[in-house]
């Protein structure tokens, strides 16, 4: 049964799982959960007791496997809907004793062969039990380029397992590093198979708000909140901490299934202490309350109160091609023609004087008029201000030209504006202007060629007169994006890893803070002004991090449209939800606790294209991304 | 003139340049230095007084260039056969100073321009002047991306720039580090490009031979000897130390070119201090001795010296795909058969006594008799030791088995021999064999199955019989291999980095000694017997080393025949020039001093197959390379 109906939520993460022990009778054990309000089970596929090793020396014994009665105990639609299954988690590949080694590599192989027989969604994969895991990854791999299509869910504690020395099954190793780490090298080694992904282990305390943050960028499927977590409220009753219910609702954001797992901890009114999921063994009528219900009664009333999920929040994450999409996207945005309007105005007042208003006629010129939002927007600045307006409208592209003839007559603007249906790099204007205006801006700012269109343009525009936008800066950061980093990668070629996306940043983790990269300023009448730029950066990802994974870097921009007029989607000053542009990486960089990561990005002119070009030069050196501009470029 | 003739070389590192000053006659210094004996120069292509930015403050200046008079001056010929350009070596892309930038980078495009121009093969890059290059390699890799085929060579000092405070040129960055990580930062950000090569920069002192050693797996195409480098003999004539006497050897041998350089500094009889190179233009008689003849002669005395080259390093380094190549290698490998007669020898006389030898026949079996040689071996082994012996010569080729039959005919060995034309996997043997002869081995020992070969035949060995191979061990060390990676890597595919290849170790450098990686021993009659295996391997790279780049593991082997008698290609016990193994690295690792490499190797069986996966841990983590024999296996 789902957490709660949440208005727009058709993610996964509506679904609540229960981790339960190994039981003979799994039917019944099914269904004293789903009735207990539970969606699925995480369930151990073999007895624990199983080596195979052990068998071997009973040579006469039965060669049937101690799996959980046969297939058909359950339908296909209850196995593949309803059981995740959970591998033996006294596995441990990278264990010196071979005898162990070897009896691990054997359960692990046919344990997924068993649930990859049943149609299992997924397999729920123990942490490393050691400091490597090289030979575990190996043999994960191997299963990784087999033909299924089960999901592979690593448990990853969120905090170090020497924190938890409570918890018997981490085993003995005191060197223990953070758990990310170990995560890393098994997710390199598989080489980020789209098939593998991490189950968070959830405890008592949490890790630095920095340290949380990464796992946002990574494929985290499910998080297992065990009842230890959780603290007590005046009734008796479990409860979240703050910071434990903020971590919820951003695992709920992100589509990340909830599995609740561990004892009854909290002595709820004539009850004790008992076994939880299993409970159903102890002779109790199943339509007894489960007894892990009051956490489950706890999760779903977070996810209630949750608010609705904003209008574009609703869409799938959006990944395209740079030239596309982007053009339609900001034409619906209203903020942006509010902003040129506020723009426009100050404009206005400042080339007009009150006392001149009647007499002084300004000159604008709207360059890429388009469908005719600036030209709207340039004629209520003008009413809202009380000066006279006469507006060359220039737009080369002959469709857009016709809607925009019939918008003036329609409106009746007939008398001012004039529509100019040519390149605004032919054009020959009949007179100069005061104001230039032009949405030529891409997500990152000059990537639209707006530095080369504004020369060209500002050749009609008079010595003081004005250019909105007057300057613009794109900004950059580091970001962990397996996801993104995946769909560019199954590509398989070159071009797709030195492309520029327009994307929606969904599943991703900001590691270090915006920096700015390149800035230009219109109108620029210096003689040697150049288009080219390069910029060195060099990021601090904070050392609470710990080390992060960067898939490649996030764009955005600030425009200052007329003094303190500004329209941009850079994250510390913007309205949320924009869209911003993903530079990926060829082969993603792991930066270790407060080390630097250096960034270069060169813009590059050449006679019939602008491109940009990237490397990293710390903590590794990386290839030159998009070398003359051979994958990705605009062109003049 | 070529330095001498020495029987075998055909390679470039018979030919000697020298740097030159900038001249305004061209030809005039070319014959002044060719006459001289050198047999190319390298020579500036323009003023080192011109500056683009200097230029345009004088508009109204000619807008030709600076060049060397005109291309016309020297004949295509002798531009592209007698000059390397030398790119001025004031420039620098990555100075702070913006201006500079700019007239670096227009200078650099322009010289490599007017090099491509005249059809030039080489041109010499100055070493980067700070401790950042990405801009120069991004400049550099953008003309990497042309379709020119001209070299370019990036000049490397062999010792840290700070060492040399007397060398004004190498700038004024006192943190400057190994210049080999300048090096490999400006290598890698071009991606290891082919063009791309070194010309290291040689003085008078010279860095620890582990540290010299890195060279000779980097692509060094030339080396640049300062007469400053150069000692004085007791007859005042020019001479070499033996540290640098040694390195000029290894040059030689690595087909790399010596230009000399700098100022005649030893004062012969009769001569005092003098410009060197450019001394033609001192009104001196162009018949007179070349001011650095004397370092000539005395590198051309050294080349000399040298020993004609062996038989098997006449022929390019050779790499092809395992399966090919190396059984008809091994064939011709005498010293092998030789090794193999000791061993049967011994294992003759320990089977059967002295007092018993008319009495007693040893049965032995070839498994894999191939075209007779083991036969052969055999043979001579019961002559030499006085046995009776009864050989089966098992051979599944049925072309081998024609030859083996007529060898047997032409010998007169048809009493002794029988030959069995059958899969010895297959064969119904008539009776039990006292010694197990085969010769199975590839060059990683176990990579041609001769573990399952020997396993499946080993039914038909008594059981105390003896198996010649007894046992053997594969080797494996990190290498820099700059033109085998390249070699791989210009397949552009996946499948190219997945194999591993039999090859010539010439041009690479060893960086770690080697250490086992899989033992089998034959024969093996324990019950529970795998042929998987799993190693993990740390390697250290010497401190003294410096960093160095990994592309991938150089794989050997060794195998006792019998008792004491060995046979294999492990370089600290084996006979040098024999092939190896090579297994590549998908991306090369950097490895800092005195950090390790962790190596993770398995041999895997599958129902129709064996193959090997590899991966490395640290200091980062690799993908698993061939997961599941994907792209390079050998079929059961």
């Amino acid at each position: 049964m789902p957490l709660g109906e949440r208005s727009g939520d058709k993610s996964d993460s509506r679904y609540c799982g229960v981790e339960t022990e190994f039981n003979d009778d799994v039917p019944r054990l099914l269904n004293f959960n789903l009735s207990g309000g539970f969606d699925f089970l995480v369930y151990p596929l073999m007895n624990p007791a199983y080596r195979p090793s052990l068998l071997k020396d009973h040579g006469g014994m039965s060669s049937a496997l101690p799996f959980a009665g046969s297939d058909l105990v359950l339908s296909p639609s209850q196995w593949s809907g309803h059981v995740v299954g959970k591998i033996s988690s006294w596995i441990d590949l990278d264990s010196e004793d071979e005898i162990l080694r070897m009896d691990s590599e054997i359960t692990l192989k046919q344990e997924i062969s068993w649930a990859s027989h049943l149609s299992l969604q997924a397999c729920l994969l123990p942490f490393p039990r050691g400091t490597s895991c090289a030979n575990y990854a190996r043999c994960v791999n191997q299963i990784l380029q087999g033909s299924s299509n089960m999901q592979l869910w690593l448990r990853v504690p969120l905090e170090k397992p020497d924190d938890d020395a409570t918890d018997g099954k981490l085993g003995n190793s005191t060197e223990r590093t953070d758990s990310w780490e170990l995560w890393n090298c098994f997710r390199l080694l598989c080489e980020h198979h789209s098939q593998l992904s991490i189950a968070l282990d959830v405890k008592s305390s949490l890790p630095s708000a920095n340290s949380l943050g990464r796992w946002f960028g990574e494929p985290v499927r499910a998080a297992i909140i065990h009842t230890n977590a959780f603290l007590t409220n005046a009734r008796g009753y479990p409860c979240l901490s703050k910071r434990h219910q903020k971590l919820m609702t951003a695992l709920f954001n992100h589509s990340i299934q909830i599995v609740i797992s561990g004892q009854l901890l909290h002595t709820l009114p004539s009850r004790s202490l008992e076994p939880a999921a299993n409970h159903c063994d102890n002779h109790i009528d199943s339509t007894e309350k489960h007894p892990l219900r009051s956490y489950l009664d706890y999760v779903a009333y977070l996810y209630q109160r949750m608010d609705p999920l904003p209008e574009q929040e609703r869409f799938e994450p959006l990944m395209d091609n740079l030239e596309a999409q982007t053009y339609e996207t900001f034409e619906k945005d209203t903020m942006k023609y509010i902003q040129y309007q506020r723009a426009i105005s100050k404009a206005l007042v400042d080339r007009v004087p009150n006392e001149n208003v009647e007499t002084i006629m300004t000159v604008l010129m709207v360059v890429g008029a388009g469908r005719g939002p600036l030209v709207r927007a340039s004629l209520q600045a003008a009413e809202e201000t009380g000066r006279k307006l006469k507006i060359y409208a220039v737009e080369k592209n002959p469709n857009a030209v016709v809607t925009l003839h019939s918008l003036v007559k329609l409106e009746g603007w007939e008398t001012l504006v004039t529509i100019v249906s040519s390149d605004m790099r032919c054009w020959d204007a009949p007179e100069k202007a005061d104001i230039l205006v032009s949405e030529l801006l891409g997500s990152f700012g000059d990537n639209e060629l707006s530095p080369e269109c504004l020369d060209g343009a500002q050749r009609f525009l008079k010595e003081d007169g004005i250019s909105i936008p007057s300057s613009y800066t794109s900004f950059i950061q580091p970001i962990t994006a397996s996801k993104l980093y995946n769909d560019v990668k199954s590509h398989r070629d070159l071009i797709h890893f030195e492309t520029a996306y327009v994307v929606k940043l969904h599943s991703v983790a900001r590691l270090a803070p915006t920096q700015p990269v390149f800035t230009f300023e219109h109108p620029n009448f210096s003689a040697s002004k150049s288009n080219e730029r390069y910029k060195k950066l060099v990021f601090h990802v904070p050392d609470d991090t710990g080390s992060a994974i960067v898939h490649g870097f996030a764009g955005y921009f600030d425009a200052t449209l007329y003094k303190d007029v500004h329209l941009g989607i850079e994250p510390s000053t913007a309205t949320p939800n924009m869209f911003a542009i993903f530079f990926p990486l060829r082969t993603p960089i792991c930066v270790q606790p407060g080390s630097s990561l250096e960034l270069h990005f060169w813009r590059c002119c050449g006679p019939t294209k602008v491109w940009y070009e990237w490397s990293v030069t710390s903590p590794i050196t990386s290839p030159i991304h998009n070398s003359k501009g051979r994958s990705y470029w605009v062109g003049l």
